[in-house]
Order: C-alpha cells, then sequence, then structure tokens
C-alpha cells in the first residue's frame, strides 16, 4: 500500500509544524542528513554579522560585559533544557562532545571509587569507545567492559562505576530504553552517561523524569548549530557536588577573574567549564537553538515518526527485497533516522546524491536517511523513496563514478 | 627626554609594517589590549559570510570535502608554522588553550614513567596551575612542584618528568630564556612543556632552534582569530610517536571515517586531534593569521620594542613616582607589553578607557599595556602615556564611577 505524492502534500499542508521550515536556508533537492550536518537558520547570518561586525569589530574585549559573551554558555543552555527534560542550570555549552564526554567519564568514575568498570556497548559509536579506551589508560584501576546492547542491564554488577552509553544509535537508528538502564544502573550504584548526539532535537527528552544522571551531545546535528557547533553536557542537580571535571579552567574557577593560583570550582554545573568558548561558534549554536522556538518537543517527535512510517512503508511497497530495513519498527524504539541495507549501499547512496536526495552511508551496507521534522517534509519522505525506487530499477547506481569513495564518507 | 607627537609620526611614516594595520577594523581610540582579544581583520566579515552562507548554507555537508574543511586544523596551523620557528607537521589547531594543555601535560607525564614531577613557575598563568592540579588529582603518583621563576633551572632534577612554564608573564611581561630551560630539562632527561599564549605573534620565536619540546597557545590574543578562538599546540617531530593524547577521538585515529571500534592513532601530529572543530571558529583564525602574510617575525618584535621602549620613555619622563615599571627594561627578556604599578591602579585604567585608551588592569595594581606590532602606531604609544600623564597629573581617575567593578575585567 503506497501512498500519492498529492497525500504526502496533503499531509504537508495539515502539518502543525510546517511554518518551522521557513526557519532555515535549504537548498534544492531532499536533505536527509541532517542528523550529519544540520542546515543553516536564515537568523543566522545576521546573528553572526552582528557579533563579528558590531560586537567583536565595534566594541572589541568590552563586549565580554557589554554583549553578555561571559554568560553565552549558560543563557544558551536555558535555551536548550527544554528540548532535554532538563533544568537550566544543568547544562551548559562546552567544548566538542569528545571533550565533554571526557570530563564525565571521568568525573564519574572519581565519584565511584573502588568500582572497578566501565560499562558500555560493544557498537557505541567509535569516538565514545575512543575516550574510554583513553581513559582506562591512564587509571590502571578501571577496564572498559563492552557487551552487546541487549545485555546491558543485566551486566551491571557493583564494580560498575558508570554506564555509559549513546542514545540512539548511529546506524540503525535504535534507541535504547533510558530509563530503564538508569534504573539498572542505580540499583547497583552505578551512575549512568548518555551520549545524546543522535536524539536531542529529534525525540522528545526529559532527562529528570527519566533518572538522568550525566549526558553530553552534539549541537551540529539536529541542533543546527554549525559545522563542528559546540556540544552541551549535563550533570544532574543532586550529583553536581559531588561530581569534579579533570580538565580544570580559569572559565570554570569560582572566581575566573581573582587570577588565584589554587583552583576552587565554581558553584554548580560552571565547574564543568575549562578554557575560553568560541563566541562565534557559540553564536551559531544559539541560532540554531532558536529554530526551536515555540515547538514542542512531543509534536516535533510525533511528526518525525510520522515521516519514518511513511518512508518506510513507500520503500517497502516499493523497492522489493533488495533493500531490507535494518531499524525498529516501533517508533518508541528508535530515533529520528531510518537505514536500509543495500549490498551495494555506498554507490546507491552517490546515485540518490546525484539525484538530489543526501542521505549517508554507513559501512559495510547501510544507507541511512535523517529526517529532521523542523524542515524535512511528508513530500520529501515520498520523493527520496521515490528516487531510490527508481535508481534500483534502473541499477542507475551500477555506474563506475558511484563506486569511487571521497575522503570524508 | 621626551620626543613630541610629530617624532612620533615620523616613527610610523618610516615603520616598514605600516600598512599592515590596513587589515584590521579599528574603533577610534588607542586599543592596547590586543594581548586579551586582537581586532577583527577585514579579511575575516567575508571569509565568514563565504563560509556560513556559500558553504555551509549551499554544499552543506559535501562542503567537508569540497571546501576542505576536513584539512583545517593542518592547512591553518601550516599557516601559523613561520610564526613559532616550528615545521607544519608539528603542529595542529585545536580546541581551547586549556584543553590543548592538559593533553600535552598528561601525555608528557605519561612518557616519563617512574618519574614523580611536574616543575612549574609559582606565578605561573592560573589556568596553566589549574590543568596541573586537575591532572595530578587524577594521577596520585604525580605532584606539582612550583618554584620562583628564576629557580626553573636548578630545580630539574632526576624526577622531573616536565617542566610546564609561561614563556611570557601575563602580568609583568618578563619574558623566560626558552633555550635555557630547555637544555636544563633535557640534562636531566626531562620534557618542557611551553604556553605561547602571550608571545605568538608578538615575539620572534624559533621552538625548533631552542630545542622545544611541546607547546600549546591562544589565538585570539595577537594571533587576531576572534574571541575565544581555536588554540594551538606544538609536539616536536621526534617526540611524535613516543607522545599519546589522553583525550583520544574520532579526529584522531588514523581512519576517522573507518568507523573502527578500537582506537588506532593517526600517524604524525593528527593524533592529537579529538572532536569535530568549529568550521566557522577556524575560518575566523585562519584569517586572523593571514594578517601576518608576508610579514617577518623578526620586523615584527623590532617594532613591538620599539614600541615599548618609546611609551616607557614618555611615562617615566612624565609621571613621576606616582608610577613604577613592572616589566623588564631589556627587550630581549620581555613580551610585547608593558605594566606599571599604581595604587589606584583599577581606577586609573578606567579613566583612561573612558578617554579612549583601552588597556587592561591586574589586581592588585597593574596597569598593563600591549602593543600588538601589526596594528599599534609609535602615535598611539605617544597618546597613551600623553593621556596616562594628564590624567595622573589632574587627578582624574578619582571619581566614583571609576571604582565599580565590572563583572568581566
Amino acid at each position: 500500500m503506497t501512498v500519492s505524492l498529492e497525500d504526502a502534500r496533503a499531509l504537508d499542508a495539515a502539518d502543525p509544524l510546517r511554518s518551522a521550515r521557513d526557519r532555515f536556508v535549504l537548498p534544492d533537492g531532499v536533505y536527509l542528513d541532517g542528523n550529519s550536518l544540520g542546515p543553516l537558520p536564515t537568523a543566522t547570518i545576521d546573528r553572526l554579522r552582528e557579533v563579528a561586525e558590531q560586537q567583536w569589530g565595534g566594541d572589541l574585549i568590552t563586549s565580554w560585559n557589554r554583549h553578555g559573551w561571559i554568560d553565552a554558555p549558560a543563557r544558551i543552555a536555558a535555551k536548550l533544557a527544554p528540548l532535554l527534560g532538563a533544568k537550566p542550570e544543568e547544562l551548559l555549552i562546552a567544548d566538542s562532545t569528545t571533550v565533554c564526554l571526557f570530563k564525565l567519564l571521568a568525573a564519574a568514575v572519581r565519584a565511584r571509587p573502588g568500582r572497578t568498570t566501565i560499562l558500555t556497548e560493544d557498537r557505541n559509536f567509535p569516538t565514545d569507545l575512543y575516550v574510554a579506551q583513553g581513559l582506562v589508560e591512564m587509571l590502571p584501576h578501571v577496564e572498559l567492559k563492552s557487551v552487546a546492547a541487549g545485555e546491558i542491564a543485566g551486566a551491571v554488577d557493583d564494580q560498575t562505576a558508570v554506564v555509559m552509553l549513546t542514545h540512539v544509535d548511529y546506524r540503525s537508528g535504535a534507541r535504547h530504553d533510558m530509563a530503564a538502564v538508569n534504573a539498572a544502573a542505580h540499583a547497583q550504584g552505578a551512575l549512568a552517561l548518555w551520549d545524546l548526539s543522535h536524539s536531542a532535537g529529534a525525540v522528545a527528552l526529559d532527562l529528570n523524569r527519566d533518572g538522568c544522571d550525566l549526558a553530553v551531545g552534539c549541537g551540529y546535528k539536529y541542533l543546527n548549530g554549525g559545522p563542528g557547533a559546540p556540544a552541551f553536557l549535563f550533570v544532574a542537580k543532586l550529583l553536581q557536588d559531588e561530581l569534579r571535571s579533570p580538565i580544570q579552567g580559569w572559565m570554570g574557577h569560582a572566581e575566573p577573574f581573582a587570577f588565584e593560583s589554587d583552583y576552587r570550582p565554581a558553584l554548580g554545573i560552571a565547574a564543568f567549564l575549562t578554557g575560553t568558548p568560541s563566541i562565534l561558534a557559540l553564536t551559531a549554536l544559539e541560532a540554531g537553538l532558536d529554530t526551536f522556538a515555540g515547538l514542542s518537543m512531543a509534536d516535533v517527535e510525533a511528526k518525525g515518526q510520522a515521516l519514518l512510517d511513511l518512508f518506510i512503508g513507500e520503500v517497502e511497497a516499493r523497492c522489493g527485497p533488495e533493500v531490507t530495513l535494518a531499524s525498529p519498527r516501533d517508533p518508541t524504539q528508535r530515533g529520528s533516522q531510518i537505514s536500509f541495507t543495500h549490498r551495494h549501499g555506498y554507490a546507491v547512496m552517490q546515485a540518490l546524491i546525484e539525484r538530489g536526495v543526501t542521505g549517508d552511508f554507513r559501512a559495510p551496507d547501510l544507507i541511512r536517511f535523517g529526517f529532521a521534522p523542523l524542515y524535512n517534509r511528508f513530500e520529501d519522505a515520498w520523493r527520496a523513496a521515490d528516487t531510490l525506487a527508481d535508481i534500483l530499477a534502473t541499477r542507475a547506481w551500477d555506474e563506475p563514478r558511484f563506486h569511487a569513495r571521497a575522503k570524508v564518507t
């Protein structure tokens, strides 16, 4: 059973989020790679110009006070809070996701002295594994234990210091049951640390309701903060006095401008700041978060799942057994992306991109489509499936030019 | 003996660097705080617009290949190399200064197993001390030993893993003898790690000639990279195989796009990359470094020292004993800033700023003037001294409004 292009357009016309698309500069074609890099928000252009030309150019060093640069990491975090179901004072914008993860993972291990294990999923996002591998090399009494996704809750024991997981898998889009993992960790006295890079801004999170301890996430995917945008970190209110960042810098000092020789951490979440953040990068991230203004994350998630359902239905109805769904069918068990396997996935994705449907390829055989509910339409989902069906039916992917690998894939 | 405004202008007319000033957007008045935040380069405006609108906005994810985003940390480092006397492949742009320092300090300690001490100066820049304090809390077998500046070389012993110093003191501008400290460290088998935040772009460095092992530095002071610009790090070629960053991320992996579960460091300096860098922030830093195009650092340093000499001469001749020079008189022993003490230094600096001479105050009593040879003129040095002399002669600083402290000082 398939829907028509007109059906898809009718769904767009009835979409309560449809005007959010106007907040973005979008290229021609269908962009289904917002889970790698969100598009440019229209407002970002003027905000960057204002901060570069008027503030930096005109007011120079006085801008730290006059234009609130010093408060930016906390001010922008407050705009992120409603997307995550967290309190503003539990969040900070800082560094890269990787550096934030290092800080919180090291802090968590230190907060559970005597425990010997960081528990993670064996197919966790690679950079998260690299961070943990680097940390355990520094701390010889700690080891990294990796198990399959379904075995996490059962593998927590009284030696587990912290469970470290990515909420939504970058390949399949499978979503962990956050509340259940947190409960399993807490039952054994362990902490839980989540990487929200593939869920923040795409699904409705409620970190406080679900008993989250710690989290980090990416600013340049669904949050639309620009290439390499600063990351965010979350430390639950009750843990902030107990945890200590291993990377101590002046921005996290109780009195940054007292220039004291001894480190005294700031009260609360500010202690997790380190060095001076890029104000240009923060400006773009703030404008990225402003694209969510007035939207409910329940609506965002509902639209995202409806887009995915339409896309799966069309692909399965029209592409035949050549592609196999590699993502959960249950909307509560997935993020906002859909992957299919195809033996020649790389070439298929290159052919799609040439026809204006931009998704992503992940080795060995996954074609991946990220749906961002703020700007992707039902028409986009229909067109992507239609283009894929045509490419497969005509074997259009079977051209030498579609097999040459680029540096960044 | 004082010079006249006409003398100063004649020096400007004869200055071989005088056209470099046209590369900047400069506010009215005299800006002597480029050692806190360099001004906006004219070219930065269009570069930011191009990267945001054409690249991010127009080409989205394909820009990583098409516009060389993936190569930016190394490409920009190559522009920095001639300023530091280093090889391009010894430098990277990454993270903040604080995070870079944490990486290299941890790597240095690990490269000298069995040794117990990080040696530093007791009046080192506070955030550098905080980093070291945080690291030794993670590594119980290592301690931080702080001695007076003059006692560093004599305090290195066979337990010293690494000597960590800031090249130019942020208060006085006093410059360490880099080659001598490196030699003292090496004689005991220790490494030396330099923070170049207050010297890069202001004095002629030759890290290779002087036997440097490791260094970090700031992008937003004399390098004009914008507020909170990314930092740089240097690892001498011969040490790159031996040292290992403790913060392992996907950008430092041998094959970042293979998404392997185990970390394998990239060959060479790239192993010190961690997470995805902000492309907007890198763009501004690259334009900042381009302001040095075609200039010799020997000329830059020579002009800087001549500016300092003129300023000291004028202040001492015209301000009397109310102010006392707190910086070295010998140009080879200082960076590109001059500090004086004044009992009411804070209020004096506020009065200067109100009259358009922007310097900085550092507790308890230092007024600090940073001279950036690319855009500061001899006329600026003369005017700053003239304004200071008038403020002191008339006690113009003695107004209640000049005593109220701002959040960022």
